[in-house]
């Protein structure tokens, strides 16, 4: 639990690996943890059916489909909030550097099928 | 609940308003208020039992006191967690801008007598 020890240098966690689509936890406050993922290419659609999920970009852009509204597209030091139970897809043209917030224990890929997409989520960096 | 619909430019959110210490709430996840603030000058020491709390500097450099513990300097990109029960005192010489999680309804100023820190807690910009 180093997070709840030390300052957390985010650009330093994102220099510390290469990885694309596994979020590694960098943090944790109360039942949420903070992490960090870099994305390109796209993801699965899939839901959460019982939490918002919290996306703040750090560089590049991404975009979130969502079922039934319009895309939306973020960028550096901005953040979007998925209503919970709202089926999206996040994709990235080039690789974009992302934190996120999330309850401990989510499965990243929601209610869709595990694929080589889904993470595992016990990994601090 | 404009956070749970729209993009938020944290840039945006800060160049619109100029007091200090009152934080402005930006988005929600969950029972978590995402909320951004201006510091300058010391706050006053006050504990949460109940959370954690989470600041995320944007800009500027803060400091937080915690009883028992060493000080820690949060600058630019960088967050740190204040674990619940610990007593701490935000404080930052020049101007900072802090991003911060806490549980909705939170009152900033924890268990430390009311006072002229002590904030709203439902001004959404």
């Amino acid at each position: 639990m180093a997070a709840l020890e030390n300052v957390v240098r985010l650009d330093d966690k994102f220099a510390s690996f290469d990885e694309q689509w596994k979020p590694r936890t960098v943090g944790r406050i109360n039942d949420m943890h903070i992490k960090v993922v870099k994305l390109q290419g796209e993801f699965v659609w899939h839901t959460h059916e019982d939490t918002d999920e919290f996306f703040l970009v750090q560089s590049g852009h991404m975009t979130i489909r969502m079922r039934g509204r319009e895309d939306v597209v973020v960028g550096p030091n901005e953040f979007f909030v998925v209503p919970r139970g709202v089926e999206h897809c996040p994709s990235a043209d080039e690789e974009c550097e992302v934190v996120l917030l999330e309850p401990v224990g989510l499965v990243n890929t929601g209610d869709a099928s595990p694929s080589d997409r889904t993470a595992s989520n016990d990994e601090w960096i």
